[in-house]
C-alpha cells in the first residue's frame, strides 16, 4: 500500500471524510514539507498541501500528485480548507489530536465549517519502504562511525559533556543533518539514571561509560547504545551486570520476527535479565519503533499485544541500573523482515576498554 | 513581585482557583523540573510539585516552599490532584491551553473532578529578575565569543552547514548547553530567505554571510545575528542594504525603553528602511521577547500595543531580503532600563570581511 492509501484505510475506519494534518513528522512524511507551517489535508480524492509563499515552488515540485494551494493574507488556510469542505462536501475532519495544541483546536474549531475528530494518523508511517530503510542506514552508519571515534578520542578525566559535544560535531562532519536527541552521556555511578544527559561529572579510570546517541539523515533518526569502560575493566559485578544485558539483547534481537508480538520480544530479552537476578533494576520497555521521531509506537513492552510487520524498524535496548553501582544498556536498530532480523547498527559489542591505563 | 504573586495575580483575574503548569518553560521557571514529566500546581494557598521518583530529592531540595508529592503506579497524577481539588475545594483548574495537547486535555478532563478553562500564564515570565538577567548576559557572551572565532574560522569554498557545526561545538566548549535553536547560516542569495537553515550549499568571495544563532545556558537563551562579507566586501546595493539595516536597527535598540509600545520600536527601525525604500524586503517583525524559549511574547511587532517594562529582554532584528541578490540581518538582545536600553551581545557591527583575499 502507498501513503496516501494507507490514509484512506485511516479514514475509511472513522467517522471522518478528510484528515488534516499539522504535525512536522506527518507533513513530512505524506509532503516532503518541514515546518512548523502549512497543512496537509488527504480526502479520498485527493491529497491537498496547503503553504505560504516560503515553501510553495518546493512543494509542488516534489507532490506532483496534490493540489498545492498557497496561502495569504487574503486567502489564509481557514478559507482554503473550507472551499474543500464545501466542493467535496465533508462533514466531518480527523485531526490529530496527540499533535495539536488545545488552543489551536479550538481555533480551528471555530473556523471550519465541518466537525472535528481527534483520529491517530501515526500508524500511516509504521511500516517502513525500502527508501526510508535505506535512508535509516545512512544514520545508522553514521553513528557506527562515530562510536568508533569517541573509543578513540574518550580520556580517563574528560567530562560527559565534552564527550557529548565531540559526538554530536564528529556526526554532523559526516553526513548527520543533527543529532537524533540530546545525546546520553552516563558514567560511573550515573549509569545507573537510565536518561541522564550528558554532565560536568568526569570520567574517571575504571568507569563503565554509556553513550546513548543517533544521527539524524534526511529527518530520519538511528538511535544507538554502547556501554564501554575507560581506564580499566571494572570489576566483580559490573562485569557480570554487562554479560547479562549483552546475552539479553541478543535474546531480545533473535526475537524480532514478523509476526511476533512485541511484548514476546520484550519477554525474551526481559526473562534472561530476571533470571540472572536483576528483573528489578530493568524498569523500562525492551525498545521502541523508529523513524522521522526518535521514539515511535509500537513500543516493545511488556504489555503491546500487536504483532510486528515486515518494514518495521525497533530499537531492542534491554539495561540494568543499580543505583550507587552504575549501570549498562546496549542498543541497536533492528529491522523487521520474514525470516531473521537484520541489524542495521554494527558496533562492537564486546566489553572495550578505552584509555587503557 | 516574585513568581508566585505573579501566578495569583493571574489567578485572581480569571474564573480558576488553581493552575496546572505542563509545559516545560513554565515548571522550569517555577520548580527548576525540566522534563516532559511531573506537574506544578499553583493554588491561592500553596505551591504543589508533582514528580516521580527520579527528579523528587532533587526537585525537594529546590522547592522548599512547596509541596512536592511523589508520583507512583499507585498514587498516580490524577489522584495526587484530585486530592489537592477536594482540600481545597477547587472547582476551576486553569491548564496552558497553548502547550497541551488535545489528546491531554482530554484525559485531564476525564480524570479531574473540576472542570478546565485555559489560560495564558507565560506572562509571568516576561520581566526578569536580576539572576536571569544575568544567565542571559551569560549566554549572550558565549554567542560573541562564537561569532569571534567564526570570523578566524570561516574560509571562502566551506560549505554553511560546515560552519553551523563549528560555531555549535564552539559554544558548547565554552560554556553552553547546547544551541537555542537551529542555527541559520544562508550565504549569498540564500541570504534573501530570512530563515534558511545551514545547508550545503559552499560559501564564494564576494557572499555575504548570515548568521543567526544563540547559545543555551542554564536552560536561557541568547539569540544574535550578524551579517559578514568573505573574501570580499560586495559592491553596490548589498553595501547600501548593510548600511540601512545597521541604522534601521540602530533606532530600533535607541526606542526600547520602559514605558515605550512594542509597536513604536518596531516602527522606529521600519521607517528607516522604507525611507531607503525597501520596506517591502522587510517581511518580518522586528524583534521578539527572549528568556527560557527562544521566541516570547510580546513581539516588536507593528500591531503589539503593549508598552515594555524594565527587566525585559528583546531582540531587535530588522533585516532586508531581496530575492535573487541577498539578504542582511543584524541583531542584538537588548535589556529594557527604566532609562538608556542596555545592549548585551556585543559584537561588532560595522561590515567585516572574513578571509580577505
Amino acid at each position: 500500500m502507498n501513503r496516501l492509501e494507507n490514509c484512506r484505510a485511516i479514514l475509511a475506519g472513522c467517522n471522518a471524510q478528510a484528515m488534516l494534518c499539522t504535525s512536522y513528522h506527518n507533513k513530512f512524511y505524506l509532503s516532503g514539507l518541514y515546518s512548523s507551517s502549512g497543512y496537509v489535508l488527504i480526502t479520498q480524492k485527493q491529497k491537498y498541501v496547503i503553504v505560504d509563499s516560503r515553501y510553495y515552488e518546493e512543494v509542488r515540485q516534489n507532490n506532483r500528485d496534490a493540489q498545492v494551494l498557497l496561502m495569504t493574507g487574503e486567502k489564509t488556510y481557514d478559507l482554503l480548507i473550507n472551499g474543500i469542505i464545501e466542493e467535496e462536501n465533508i462533514r466531518t475532519v480527523g485531526f490529530e489530536g496527540d499533535d495539536l495544541s488545545y488552543d489551536r483546536y479550538r481555533s480551528l474549531e471555530k473556523k471550519l465549517h465541518a466537525s472535528l475528530v481527534p483520529i491517530d494518523i501515526n500508524p500511516i508511517r509504521a511500516v517502513k519502504d525500502a527508501q526510508e530503510i535505506e535512508t535509516i542506514q545512512k544514520a545508522c552508519a553514521i553513528a557506527d562511525e562515530a562510536y568508533a571515534h569517541i573509543l578513540n578520542f574518550v580520556r580517563v578525566g574528560m567530562r560527559e559533556d565534552e564527550v557529548a559535544n565531540e559526538l554530536v560535531h564528529f556526526m554532523k562532519q559526516n553526513g548527520a543533518m543533527k543529532e537524533s536527541f540530546d545525546t546520553i552521556v552516563a558514567s560511573g555511578v550515573r549509569g545507573s539514571m537510565p536518561h541522564a544527559k550528558a554532565g560536568s561529572k568526569k570520567i574517571e579510570s575504571g568507569d563503565l561509560v554509556t553513550l546513548d546517541f543517533g544521527a539524524k539523515v534526511g529527518q530520519y533518526c538511528s538511535d544507538i547504545t554502547r556501554t564501554f569502560a575507560v581506564g580499566k575493566a571494572p570489576d566483580g559485578e559490573l562485569l557480570k551486570i554487562y554479560e547479562t544485558v549483552r546475552e539479553a539483547q541478543q535474546k531480545g534481537i533473535e526475537a524480532v520476527c514478523a509476526g511476533t508480538r512485541f511484548c514476546d520480544a520484550d519477554r525474551a530479552a526481559r526473562s534472561v535479565i530476571e533470571k540472572a537476578g536483576y528483573g528489578e533494576y530493568f524498569g523500562h520497555n525492551l525498545g521502541h519503533s523508529l523513524g522521522i521521531n526518535d521514539h515511535e509506537d509500537p513500543r516493545l513492552s511488556p504489555t503491546e499485544e500487536a504483532r510486528m510487520e515486515a518494514g518495521m524498524v525497533v530499537t531492542v535496548e534491554p539495561g540494568i541500573y543499580v543505583p550507587g553501582l552504575g549501570g549498562v544498556r546496549i542498543e541497536d536498530d533492528v529491522l523487521v523482515t520474514a525470516n531473521r532480523p537484520r541489524v542495521l547498527t554494527r558496533s562492537p559489542k564486546q566489553l572495550i576498554v578505552a584509555d587503557k591505563e
